[in-house]
């Protein structure tokens, strides 16, 4: 992992989420689908897929810039509960799946992956929810 | 959240997992379930839900002791992939899943959970692989 490689978005993640903003070390993202208010960080860390393929100094980066949207998430949605997590089986580029759960969502009490298939935001959903997400985050 | 009350282990994680050993903030845990090599970290704060329940200096700690277990089971499991999770919909108490996951395995490519029923360790198995666990993260 050279840190002079240049970052790309993998082209899953691009086709699957809409950008939010760019965070310190991440690119915040939002899963295009309406099932669940769900968020994705993405390490601007070329070639890494596993959390401990980075630093200890963008693991503790990556736990603050969670938190920061962990709270944001929480104020704006108030779901029963987070989910948290960093698969990576489908897709390796390390990203980080920052869900609010509600008690009888569409997926409830299981996790979401391959319960319900997605639901896109409309245009005028997505421009509102998105300037919503950077205001909290001040990247607007 | 008092720091004074006292932490005691859910007793769904207790009946469902065996005990490896206390790291510094965290009760590391094997899932009694052969189908992955499945370690769970419980950080023993009393009443924490939310990985945004814990303070800074605990989030950090977690994500270091973290590292730690996961270097452990790729070097013991070698896998395909590390799935991290903390997810909390069926038992609220804070708790971060750490899945060895096997091209082909029970569930590939899809999370573990729902997929397969656990396979409890024969009692020779578990003492040898919580020996070996043990040993290296150096709680024996």
């Amino acid at each position: 992992m050279s840190s002079a490689s240049v970052f790309t978005l993998h082209a899953q993640l691009d086709a699957d989420t809409l950008a939010v903003g760019e965070l310190g070390l991440c690119s915040v993202r939002l899963m295009n689908d309406a099932t669940y208010p769900w968020l994705i960080l993405v390490p601007r860390v070329s070639d890494a897929s596993e959390l401990i393929d980075l630093s200890d100094a963008q693991q503790g980066l990556l736990m603050r810039e969670l938190s920061q949207c962990s709270r944001v998430v929480q104020q704006q949605f108030q779901p029963d509960k987070l989910n948290v997590a960093a698969l990576g089986n489908m897709v390796p580029q390390l990203h980080v799946h920052l869900i609010a759960r509600f008690i009888g969502d569409a997926a409830w009490p299981a996790p979401v992956w391959g319960k319900a298939p997605a639901q896109p935001y409309s245009e005028a959903a997505a421009e509102a929810l998105l300037g919503d997400l950077r205001r909290a985050l001040a990247l607007a």
